[in-house]
């Protein structure tokens, strides 16, 4: 089959023929149909220092999908051939006592795919049976292709307190643009984007901010709109060192931060005036709840309440990752996906 | 000045003139401008048991009200005159533990206004300034009046967990019928209203329910609209006998139930199987919080998120209180209200 | 191999032989050292209303127990020959959304041993792997074997909200007695428990229950050690109507009441006065969250702050059914095992 | 009457003679029996740069106390001339949005008394009724005069979830002692306390630790006692860079992070690593909850089940004020208090 390969420890991808995944008793085959890129696929590709000391090549990439199960291992009960589907991409052991106790999202086994194991840039992938999430009728494969990152989202939001509550979300990717909408679906009263890329603030106010804000402006406006108070949250989803230290100098005393941005680097953090003295609560936010954020996705999807397709603004084949890569780089896309089959 | 008066144990209301209320040093007097009328209203006006066991006449009736404040004590630093104001009808001691430690709303040295001292239904009333809350501007004095019916369904609403749930509702009564537009706005996924009234259902279905059914049709509906396993909440807010079952019957297994309705009298409850094998949580809704309950309404309708303006059906001058609570009993009315200056 | 079974829709069970069990490729074959007789295999005995419902004989009866794995099934990678273990006794099916969502306690799909397949009362059993719990070395086989009750009064203890607090239990049968040393464990300001029965208030207070109390006496003492606020939890354990409305009596205005005791009836409850305007919160108590429960129990057995070997009263081999079950109904025991190898 | 005074911006304190606190309607004047000695009085005594930007000379200074009320203002409802009090000393708004929905520990408009008003290192200090908290008759004036810092412990503790849990602590003054027992009278399952102080150590061994251990120790100890898998909760109490990140590094992930310590300048955290990918919660710790931490403190002394009584080292009269900041700075005492009268 067709699979975009990191062949060796240096820059760049390869489209290649390599062999058709076999499955293991216990897991799925599935004919991808639409795949999602992720900043991570972008560091993979530009074989940054993460991705250096992670990555094994030759693997192939790509972890965000939505495709239709071709063959199912014998052991599989509740997944058939024909089956519209997408997965989770964290491959946990399932069996330790943070899985065993609700805690999978941070199984110390985790095996991610496209990174740890074969991903899903290619014309077919396998997958525990147990990872495997059915897709409603209504919803396309283009949407099935991003329940990864939405998931993220989906996460950082509804671990918090979103009801009447204001919001700002600092950082307005693909991953905090589907955060606006998904705040204002769980009935937040305002939620203030912030970011310095105004074809992502156009994206976020389309999704339903009340204010979009250059980082600068975030202040004033976070301000204003909550009586001189802050924010009662605050999604950091740059990682940006200024963007993290506004995040807890915007939300209220008393308020919670949910970080999901991953820093590149240390902060200089004074947890006396930042954090402690504000009775601040944070959390850092892993991939997705297993499976609550699933189920809440498909519940938020299938009413109509929020619905992620403004966010996909490219789509392109396999044969045109260096474009896709370069798109997602020049910071004029929301959603990048591969269109397979 | 003018005031609607329960003046005798019998049945009957009596509009007449009273001394205008005189204010201690800790409390404001307001000039009323709207006053919601409410169930417990047609009990007193009834004189029926409950009433008869709590009420002692003569005493002003009404406990849902906005205004203007036109006098402040001398200790109250918060509330000016002019400010247009409505309040919590519950007066707390604020010193019990249950005070001290956000349990305001179950402070066993309740005073009720309009049932324990003098109410709203008269040009005039002293509340503590703790009581007060304050209107935003473009918050009218008809919806400032609906705040503490409201804030009982925020109250319902909000103390379950409502983004991406599935709901059911029974009873459509005002606060059934804010409820459901509550949890629309708290992102709820689906909301399946429920009443024996095609008024009152009408009502429902203008504040976004996405099913209105009759009783004898809900379990058909939950069962098709949940993939036959139960809604995640039931809000009860009808007191029926028939529907408290339904609820326990029709809410998924470890879910949760919101009682609100007061029945009237015992129900044979088969704890085993309608309980406890499902697992369920039950929670019994009195007041509003103490005034965490308050701030969120705020938010909602600060926002737009939530407009209770169609449940406002009719409206009344004190002099026509017979006509008012005709109108309730009559089934045919959403939220009636008093028109007082 | 020897097995203790329900042969036939009659009172009794019969000590007999039987096949050994087979197990799939992903269960356990675990040789029974210890089995716990629990009031559902007295109703299984007694074949009454309930029982003669849900058993089909022939079935060996027994859902707790320890014991050594002697097999593995070929998928079966995290238990090995020789392990000491206990397990959970309901088989959930693992993939549906309560299951998925940390909800498996009451997995509709739930098949219990030795209710609804084979079970412990016999020198071998089969589990799937998944229900294993290991046993540290210092857990003996005695505790290993009342793993599944203390498991429903961990469950019920510690889904509230126990550090702290004043907490009545309503009952001491096992797993009552086991909640009363629990809750002193997890941190209860004070321990209140009733029952009719002095040999088992003698066990409750050796548990460590602050006050042991007949029925009658239950409210005098309740108000007098808590000023006459009432108390913040109660653990309903006996499913006695008149215990039932002392748990909501007894309880403090915004308290909560957990409900593990089965009421063979129905009970007329006047929600309005029981538990509306109280603002109470009641949770109905199935199984044991898996594994939240099993994890939280072996932590608490580990470090010797809760052993419940005291509740231990009674041992017998299989043979002696009869009598344990006598010794049960008879009121003077605590927890009664069989011995088996 | 005699007060310990900062009297201009230098170091020292000075005991002199001021004129007897006058209080308001709604006050109660108290006759300080015991005070304790905090940090914070040290930056006060040293005049740092903390103390020179909040403190403003003259004032007197001390937070911590316990006394018998001697006057009541005629507002005052719930305290009498007699009653045996200590306070708290967060003197909050009361009126503003956090304060009204249980965040007055945030409370914007808060002043501490011996900090931003006069304080309890005097014969008398005037308390807003609101801030008084009754000692019952068997808790000494001892105990009730370190009720602050015990509530800091207290809300460090209570606000995770302790029972069954394994709790690093990260500093063993005062708070940390404190909280050391607190989580072993809390029911956790085990308590490893970290401090470089041997003496501090063998106090915290007697509160009840399980390990003690040199900062140097800890990964190691923790390792073990938790098959490597890290603590479910780390207390921060120290405030040292080193200790903040021995707080990141040994909590399990998923687990919890209360911060009380205050570092004394910015730390350099790797959000990435410490806090994201290991989804960490993490608590800033300010004061103590209004009143729900007072009331369990209340209980947990009441019960006896926690009794801080060997963590008070030393006493002084006020007289000895130097020798009293000497003790502390030296690291040999546990918690120091004043006997006043």
């Amino acid at each position: 089959m067709k699979a975009l390969v990191k062949e060796k420890a240096a820059p760049g991808l390869v489209l290649k023929e390599v062999p058709e995944p076999t499955i293991r008793d216990d897991e799925v085959l599935i004919k991808v149909r639409r795949a999602g890129v992720c900043g991570t696929d972008v560091h993979i590709y530009d074989w940054d220092a993460w991705a250096s000391g992670r990555v094994k090549p030759p693997i192939v990439v790509g972890h965000e999908f939505a495709g239709e199960v071709v063959r199912v291992g014998s052991l599989v009960t509740d997944v058939r051939v024909g089956d519209r589907v997408t997965a989770e991409g964290h491959i946990v052991d399932g069996r330790c006592l943070l899985c065993r106790t609700g805690n999978s999202h941070v199984c110390p086994h985790t095996q991610i795919i496209g990174v740890d194991r074969d991903g899903c840039f290619a014309e077919f992938i396998a997958m525990p049976a147990t990872n495997v999430w059915h897709l409603a009728d209504n919803i396309s494969f283009d949407i099935g292709g991003i329940h990864d990152p939405m998931g993220n989202a989906f996460h950082t939001v509804l671990t918090a307190d979103i009801p009447g509550a204001t919001v700002l979300v600092t950082g307005c990717g693909p991953i905090g643009i589907f955060a606006v909408g998904i705040c204002k679906a769980a009935g937040a009263s305002r939620v203030i984007a912030s970011d310095v890329n105004d074809t992502r603030l156009a994206l976020a106010r389309r999704m339903g901010a009340d204010d979009i804000v250059h980082p600068n402006e975030a202040e004033a406006v976070v301000k204003r709109q909550t009586d001189g108070l802050g924010v009662d949250v605050v999604l950091e989803m740059s990682g940006v060192p200024a963007a993290v230290h506004q995040a807890f100098a915007l939300v209220r005393v008393g308020g919670r931060v949910q970080m999901l941005g991953i820093p590149s680097k240390p902060i200089d953090i004074d947890f006396a005036t930042e954090i402690i003295f504000k009775g601040l609560t944070i959390y850092g936010v892993v991939g997705r709840r297993m499976y609550d954020t699933w189920l809440a996705m498909t519940r938020f999807l299938g009413s109509g309440q929020f619905d992620p397709a403004p966010v996909i603004t490219h789509k392109f084949p396999l044969e045109e990752s260096d474009e896709a890569i370069r798109v997602i780089k020049s910071g004029e896309a929301g959603k990048v996906i591969f269109e397979i089959a």
